[in-house]
């Protein structure tokens, strides 16, 4: 797997309390780790974003962040990405510098949201759902999509037997892309792994913008961990109709998740989920005569 | 809870498979969520950062986050902390703006990282653990501290044990900093939840920092989830000398450790834990005579 796990030697402590005599045997072994490096996001001669990821799938990272960013939501706006041609000081290349130029037309985002002066007092949930609303170029809430409940209830084992990385390190989170059949069944698309949560849906959504899927019409994101805001944002903004989580959503995650016309559903388990925005795309069989 | 939890409608699905004909009973009901709200932290005038976190505590929440960027490090270069005293356009104070005032002597920190341009092509995890140590103003490296292994496996049950709001949400991070005593037991010195791990673990060091207890000796970290370069780099600057996570740690957060001397565990389940870095400060018992 290359730079995506990394073999460390560990000190394993097994504490066996069934005795009076308790044993504490220390055993020496090789643990595989996910790795986590620094990506430094370029657009032409700017650095506009660093984030802490797992090498692998770059581009796509780097395009579904220019997605979830609202700076661009079509492959013909990304004329091109590859890696820092240079090396380092040391001679390396390490692999860890993207460059992505963009078509001339597409405004440069607001690089400068950690720098602003406002004289405003009052950021608050409305402001970061209007945000995400405004920079919006698909429409969810219009994708007519219905998903039965049993598919939506599969799709966290489903996912869990394709994690790769999961299954060597227990330190990645993944994103899983399905597509919803006319029969109701789900198809996996994509799916992609990070230390990150958020880096692992902006993988898909940029695999997705570069095969030219955007808006995900009739599909489902399936993500390992909690649903927060940004999750949804990303979502939204690709036009993925159905975010559902294993964990919990959080307050302002369900708020947008109402306002962009995203079915959100959490604490997915196989045998129950919770719907909380959009249960009307849900399906429920008929029920059986007794 | 106020503005930390709140109630929401939920569609909830649980699906029985045990009989031939499958139901799928929906139950209408309210659900509790963590509370995610954006929050503008400004340094004077300018505004450094926003992120999405939990209310409350938000005072630790800013200062933590000024130690772990390396702005701060002692109490007295904060010379205050309040909520934005205006009002939105609507007339509503929102609580989600705090202005902090540094001591004129503080060098206001790099608001451009995300927006230099650089002509060198080699970012990697040492220049990301290098900024780290240079900012250091701590050294947990010094720190003598031993833990009884059986202390150290307790922590993630007090943890749990501690924690409010996932006890009602199932859907927030904690952090909690433990006091190892002379006789290797573990006192709760400060636990804090939050949407986002990193928060949680910024207003544990902010509340150490406005008690005026940095660096943090003889004290161990025990986090929610995973731990990753970012935990470390929180814990190495407030001068903590373990970080212990109930899940798998990165690469580069095992790194991270060895260069700044912090002892890191992950995995700790209570019957067992692994160790990455820094073992030397783990004591296990003498083997009793059998």
């Amino acid at each position: 797997m290359g730079r995506v796990t990394q073999r460390r030697k560990v000190h394993r402590y097994v504490l066996d309390g069934s005795a009076a005599a308790m044993e504490f045997p220390v055993r020496h072994r090789e643990d595989v780790l996910a790795v986590e490096e620094p990506l430094e996001i370029r657009l032409g001669n700017l650095s506009f974003s660093v984030t802490m990821r797992t090498p692998g799938d770059d581009f796509d990272l780097v395009a579904g962040f220019l997605v979830s960013e609202g700076v661009i939501w079509d492959a013909d706006q990304l004329i091109s990405l590859r890696f820092c041609a240079g090396e380092d000081e040391n001679g390396v290349q390490t692999f860890n510098v993207v460059e992505a130029q963009l078509r001339p037309d597409v405004p440069l985002p607001d690089t400068g949201r950690h720098v602003y002066t406002s004289s405003s007092c009052g950021i608050c949930g409305t402001d970061s759902i209007e945000s995400v609303t405004k920079s919006s170029h698909f429409n969810p809430a219009a994708d007519r999509l219905t998903v039965p409940v049993e598919t939506l209830a599969s799709l966290p084992d489903r996912l869990r037997e394709a994690q790769a990385v999961f299954e060597v390190t227990g330190g990645v989170h993944a994103a899983g892309l399905f597509r919803i059949d006319d029969d109701g069944g789900a198809e996996l698309l994509c799916l992609r792994e990070d230390v990150g949560r958020h880096n692992a849906v902006d993988k898909v959504v940029g695999w997705a913008l570069r095969e030219r899927r955007l808006p995900l019409t009739n599909t489902v994101l399936q993500v390992s961990g909690r649903a927060s805001f940004e999750l949804v944002q990303k979502a939204a903004l690709a036009g993925i109709p159905v975010l559902t989580a294993v964990s919990a959503p959080s307050s302002l995650a369900v708020e947008l998740a109402e306002s962009t016309g995203v079915t959100l559903a959490g604490f997915s388990r196989g045998t129950s989920l919770n719907v909380y925005a959009g249960s009307g795309r849900i399906s429920t069989p008929a029920p059986m005569p007794r």
